[in-house]
């Protein structure tokens, strides 16, 4: 079965690549080969132009959470005509996003990034100050915008504190381990939620989401955090919210555009805290790519149900 | 029933204490009044030599975690010989300290402290390094020296991490809901562990527990946290184990001394970051410590057992 890998990555993970395929009974083609080659397989961030003109695929797994650039007509299309499948690397990010946003989350209770302030600062020692500024995340409430894998993991590592969580879906299938809203009920749990965690994947029903009426409607002193995509939020309805209210504070792992420009507003603000787009990365992170894909590759070989489907139903 | 409280709050504090004991059935006696009142109980933070002298006592209870200046021989016999009992408020701090280590924990393995000094500096965007330099916790291991109420409610916490947890007690009792090791076991959970987190109070015992051979015996690479007591550390052992190894990173919320001298080398390491003695609290503090004390004092009247007994063995 020929996968054509049209990668982005090191020399030594693409030979660990390689040989995985390899190992699991793939043909390897190079991202630059595939013209005539006739892959069943594309993984990676294969260009929209040569994959919709590559008939034989039948799957095509991207290596990101994010699938902005697959996320058109034509290419829906091309899907459903051939009965072709599409998924992307969801399952792979869940551990590190959820992980990233939990540490968010705790870091601003705790009020470290204020504690870091201090320590690159003047070293004082205000410790009744800051102890009158933490408060206990047990029993506190929270949405999750968006509940995939990301949001399941999430409301696992939350588990223990107790919360008051609620998931926001379009279209909550009623099996999800949490209360669910869709867009009718969501602003009444947002306006009793302490937290609200941004997981939206960019998408043109996503854009702007978090707009000026939504950050509005916040509760007073309610905390946001995005590690979903900077272009779901209108940026300026956010800084209206942090200088005027009803946010008490801001953790953002995305923005837009990004780079954030160094002179934009939102590096300034003592009470918005940035991660440069961090959120899915570690160390690991190649591994558990390679294993994702093989497992997925697995299924597809043995006719079973993939992981990660995407763009299966209109937008 | 007469309770002599000798607390150091405010005066709104006070008023909602008074008026907790006394819808409770006890009689409130100042702490500057109680010579000759023959007060039963003793709540808050009673001068050792007043206390030792106020043979009516049967009960204190200090509102703090730490009991360092009651941990005394002649403290000991008074206890034993009149058949008293001495409680601290660990239970008040299990939440907040545990959630405050485990925002610590989360914190460094994100690289929250590291993005913290970019956004408070150059404004970079250094997303492929910082995301190599994560690391997820999931299965990660972890040792916790002290294990009491703070050290159940960070198992506790991180339990959805699927981490491999180690706990240390000079006696464990066997009904731990972690694995426990006495001395004899701790180099050898230490030498394994990617996190080692200092829960211990300060006593005769404890002093400079985690001396040179204990940090030198760590795993290369892993992390420290102190949220115990400055004094269980012998810092210039840590020192030399953040510049030279085995310590990829320590964050410490106890020094000795606190507040820790704005020249101290500890303040500008590049791997150690500091919070200032904040771990135990939040903003509804106070109010925890009366529910913690009056479901104690309905205990005593019901001649029920205490929560958070101390004093009761040997050092």
């Amino acid at each position: 079965m020929k996968v054509w890998a049209h990668v982005d990555i090191s020399e030594a993970d693409r030979e660990r690549l390689r040989r995985g395929i390899e190992q699991a009974g793939g043909e390897w083609i190079e991202r630059t080969e595939v013209e005539g080659k006739g892959p069943t397989i594309a993984y990676g961030q294969p260009p929209v132009d040569v994959m919709l003109r590559t008939g034989t695929l039948r799957w095509i797994q991207v290596d990101t959470a994010g699938f902005e650039r697959y996320d058109r007509e034509d290419v829906r299309d091309w899907l459903r005509a051939g009965g072709r499948q599409m998924t992307n690397s969801s399952h792979v990010y869940a551990d590190p996003c959820a992980e990233h946003v939990v540490a968010m989350i705790f870091s601003l209770a705790r009020q470290l990034p204020r504690a870091g302030e201090i320590q690159r600062g003047d070293r004082s020692w205000p410790m009744m100050a800051l102890r009158a500024d933490s408060f206990l995340l047990r029993g506190q409430s929270a949405v999750l915008l968006g509940y995939g894998a990301i949001g399941e993991r999430v409301a696992e590592l939350l588990a223990p504190l107790g919360m008051r969580l609620t998931g926001y879906r379009r279209r909550p299938t009623g099996d999800e381990p949490i209360p669910m809203v869709d867009a009718q009920g969501l602003g009444r749990a947002c306006a009793e939620a302490d937290h609200v965690i941004n997981l939206l994947p960019a998408s043109p029903s996503t854009e702007k989401f978090c707009d000026r009426a939504f950050f509005q409607g916040l509760r007073r002193g309610s905390r946001f955090y995005n590690i979903g995509r900077g272009k779901t939020v209108d940026q300026e309805a956010l800084l209206e919210a942090l200088v005027e209210g009803p946010l008490a504070a801001a953790f953002l792992d995305v923005t837009d555009p990004e780079p954030l420009p160094p002179d934009h507003p939102l590096w300034t603000l003592p009470n918005c805290f940035l991660t440069p787009h961090t959120a899915g990365g570690h160390h690991r992170e190649r591994d558990c790519h390679l294993v994702h894909f093989l497992d997925n590759f697995g299924r597809f070989q043995r006719g079973e149900p993939l992981r990660d489907l995407i763009l299966r139903e209109r937008p």
